[in-house]
């Protein structure tokens, strides 16, 4: 009685053994002619040789995203596509390949082996193949969300870009071996905000920071430090704008850039440009951690709010930034000179606000700690409403952007706004988080805060290759939760996070103690660490810790500054209670099907030259 | 910079309003000329009055059911389909509808307020509408999986069809209002397993076990008790097959039927033919409860395989029976009468094997528990590897059907069978139990357990509705968690159950006292549904209860009989470690689409006489 079942892998075969003719794509050649106004507002290489440029844009009325992909030097076809966390494995792409006679494109997957089979459902869809003076343009669409399970749905936050070089002609998509082609990955934000661009105002400023003439070192990863100064006396300013300045032929290599302002109290920085792990690099440059400026790879100009600006210059503020430019250099490219940075604009003519950053999440401690060998392990940090009600004036103050951060395990990252213990929206959220690629984030929609709300930022962390616990604290094996929320008007809470009790952590290593014969050291001199260190995990050592941190007390931080906290009693709080949560955001299915041929459209470029 | 998305309810509506002609279907009048043989092997009525008759067969090489729906005095139109548990809400339906004009046949479904929608994707195809004697002949058929996120997926075990009668027209799919329509569920197996039937032996007997001329009382719910007994001197017979003997016209009325062999050590049983409640009924027939044959709504003959038939007669077993016919009658018809029952086919030419009957699961024991107001609380009983070593015969056994039991909170069983640590194969799964629907299931292939293996029975609660922990036990408001199987060869092991070590559930006492204010009472005279009635349910006492089903040591049962147990040590048993799971069973997404039109189709079967 065994049913016999067709499975996916043999079905999609089918397909391609049946290579159905549809469609004739006719192809352009445009020779010489300027190409007219680019209808992509972003665009990034895709792979450190330059050979894959991807320029896209968004349209949220039609939840679809038209994508261009640039191919230089067309050997034999390419891959493009994405997947959860930039492997090659579960992925979902279009492939674009010749078995030496036609060209053919098509929407593909590739299974838990990594094998591509042709999707029974098309949702990538051509619309025009040209040979253009720069190489072969492929013009595609894909809706956000296709209802087909094999298909990667386009959220908000990070998205993880695969592609592969095909350099031979295979006789077909299943015959297309991942492991032997030249492939890589690209994190971007495809979502971007449809934000339109405020006014600025007419008396405006531009200065550039940037690190001249930098050699930029032939190794994968280098963080370049560079200080620069403001002019003696240069008065109080608002930043209202700043981009990117890349220098021409090193777009693949600039990841991304910060400038930070240094700490008020030291009367002077000294100079320095290197990488920021030389031995040479001043101490003083540690202090230098105000966030001024962010952008990473994709990214365009970010523009505050009209009615705020960030501060910068006059008194109580240092001279001194301090720039940090990272490389990535994987193809170890040797003598490429560099002088990227950030051109700030700014203005005397002050706005009505000032703009802050706020830092919500978990407080840097030890007794927040993940259990060893899990795929997804979620810690969360409260602002809580007692904070809110003592700190935000009665008018709320208005988040315009986010930063997302934790150390290496960190794979997702949300905060939501809850009110009358109610959640009620989404202030950023990341489910394809990165540690490697943290923008500031303008938001779709600028979320209000007010009195007596709660913000609840939760960070899904993966300990899979790890053995030992993972505790919270500064250190890069150690892990953090946060969300630095950029917003106006500036008020004096600069911190709202909490860690549990540390009372009740001690009853939690006391219940391990009764359940296990393995014994935790209960005695006051123990460090939490080692405490941690101690606790056999097993199935209810692992799952108790998880009912305490959803359960018990906390501590919270409500600060004016790192070290100075508003008045009040903040600790053994009871957790904030939340009776009815944001529903999980899924694929949403659109009601018309895409109009898609069933198999893959022939298409006709002529061989494999470029 | 709000995102407009089009939902899928106005979606639909776009559809609805341009209902396009895209098949009209030809109607033959079959009058008078008596029906080829029925392709659809399988029959219920579902609604009581008898209005709507569903037949079907499974085609398990195309994954695909059909259904043949009659339609008996047709007024304006029928709606049919399938959901989680019976309700109307999220439900996946096909309806035939009049606008007074035209008539239409459609894939629909409703939302959480149980508004109909037209399906952008429709996956229930008709093949025919036919006009006959006895009413409108539907004919469509349905893949059982779709692929449609809003599309139930046909799955092993119970299904609820739910219907509805429309009474009058309806200017569009939209407007019916289901909340105003009659409508009702009926419980049915519609994968039924495509075992052929074994050969019977040349040497058969029939015996029929029924309650002879049975007044059905005008009440919904009835459980009529009827003692049969064998002649005197009656053999050992083994019982090769049986069949249900429906009266004519009570088809909709017989909800399920048992057959019990009272206890030996009775030398009589006192006739008795009467509702099971009755304060008539002598006591002596709560002793009849072992299973002689099953049968529910839906089921067909069972039959035992080839080599194996079930001992009943002779020696050491009682000569009395009770028949137990459970009668559901919502709409009280009085004065109806039946003579309902079970058709035993045995032989006394004893084949090679005896069958028999053990009971997996969890003891019948307050220390398993599941805490008030849970949606889906898992308990899990073990047949431990340790008892099949011990109980098992090293050629092993073979189980061919299996009877899913729980009280009435249950809404999933599942029993799974591991060897080596390993999770090998689903005994039985039924995804949308029901404790109204507890039938014997021959199963799709026979599952063999060898000396070693470890059959693990889990039940999945929900509790929504009560306010005090449900413990386990025989009462009607406890629960329990069984699965009885039917096997061969017969051995001693008749029991082979476990629940949580009663010390280890008392260290979860103490520490749920350290975790709250509330304090329950850990003396040893405070008895366990006490205990749990004081502990106070929040997210930590819940996670910690669930946490310790999962950790804490074993008390296994592994009996000959319910009060005998094999020799050894059984109590401080450690909990089978299961190092590889199997996939949860999800929807298997064909590689075609179904060829359907992408609306609703015209039905010319002329305007809303049936």
């Amino acid at each position: 009685m065994q049913v016999p079942s067709p499975g996916g892998r043999e079905a999609a075969s089918m397909y391609g053994t049946a290579v159905a003719v549809f469609l004739v794509l006719l192809v352009a050649a445009l020779q010489g002619s300027a190409p007219p106004e680019s209808p992509f507002p972003y665009s990034i290489p895709l792979d450190p040789e330059g050979t894959l440029q991807l320029s896209w844009n968004v349209s949220y009325a039609q939840e679809t995203v038209h994508f261009q992909l640039l191919v230089r030097g067309l050997e034999a076809g390419v891959l493009f596509g994405m997947s959860d966390r930039g492997q090659l494995e579960n992925a979902d792409l279009v492939v674009l390949w010749t078995d030496g006679g036609s060209a053919y494109f098509a929407d593909a997957w590739t299974d838990q082996q990594g094998h591509v089979h042709l999707d029974p459902q098309q949702d990538y869809q051509l619309l025009q193949a040209q040979r253009t003076p720069e190489g072969l343009s492929l013009l595609f669409r894909r809706p956000f969300s296709t209802c087909d399970p094999r298909d990667y749905v386009i959220e908000d936050g990070t998205v993880h870009l695969v592609y592969g070089v095909l350099e031979q002609p295979f006789r077909s998509l299943e015959a297309i071996d991942t492991a032997r082609l030249r492939t890589g990955l690209q994190r971007v934000q495809l979502l971007k905000p449809n934000v339109s661009v405020p006014a600025l105002p007419t008396e405006l400023h531009a200065m550039e920071i940037r690190a001249p003439d930098v050699l930029i070192p032939g190794q994968e990863t280098t963080y370049w430090c560079y200080v620069a100064e403001l002019p003696p006396g240069f008065p109080r300013h608002h930043i209202v704008m700043y981009e990117p300045i890349i220098t021409a032929g090193n777009e693949a290599l600039v990841h991304h850039m910060e400038v930070f302002q240094c700490a008020p109290q030291f009367e002077s920085v000294p100079r320095f440009s290197g990488p920021c792990d030389s031995k040479m690099k001043p101490d003083r440059l540690n202090s230098c951690r105000h966030v001024l400026a962010a952008w990473a790879l994709g990214a365009k100009a970010f523009y505050y709010p009209e009615e705020a600006g960030l501060a910068f210059g006059g008194a109580g503020s240092s001279r001194f930034l301090r720039l940090e430019v990272h490389y990535h250099n994987p193809l170890q490219i040797q003598g490429r000179h560099d002088s990227s940075g950030i051109r700030l604009h700014y203005t005397s003519r002050l706005r009505r606000f000032d703009a802050g950053i706020m830092e919500l999440g978990l407080v840097y401690t030890p007794v927040m700690a993940i259990p060893p060998r899990e795929d997804a392990f979620v810690l969360s940090g409260y602002c809580s409403d007692k904070c809110t009600q003592l700190a935000l004036p009665p008018s709320g103050i208005h988040i315009f952007a986010s930063q997302l951060h934790t150390h290496l395990t960190g794979r997702k990252v949300v905060t939501v706004l809850a009110r009358g213990g109610r959640e009620r929206e989404v202030v950023n959220r990341d489910d394809h988080y990165s540690p490697h690629f943290q923008e500031i984030r303008m938001l779709k929609k600028v979320v209000s805060v007010y009195p007596g709300d709660v913000l609840i930022t939760s960070c899904t962390y993966s300990t899979a290759d790890r053995e030992q616990a993972t505790v919270g604290g500064f250190g890069i094996l150690e892990e953090m939760c946060v969300n630095y929320v950029h917003y106006y008007p500036l008020t004096q809470l600069e911190l709202c996070k909490s860690a549990v009790d540390a009372g009740y952590l001690q009853k939690y290593f006391h219940l391990v103690n009764r359940f296990n014969s393995e014994e935790v050291c209960t005695c006051p001199q123990a460090s939490v660490p080692a405490q941690f260190a101690a606790v056999p995990w097993n199935s209810f050592s692992r799952a108790t810790l998880r009912a305490l941190y959803g359960f018990a007390p906390i501590s919270m931080h409500c600060n004016k500054s790192s070290a100075v906290r508003f008045q009040g009693e903040w600790d053994l709080q009871p957790l904030p209670q939340i009776t009815s949560k944001l529903e999980e955001p899924g694929p949403r299915c659109p009601a018309g099907r895409a109009q898609s041929p069933a198999g893959p459209t022939v298409v006709s470029i002529g061989g494999s030259q470029g």
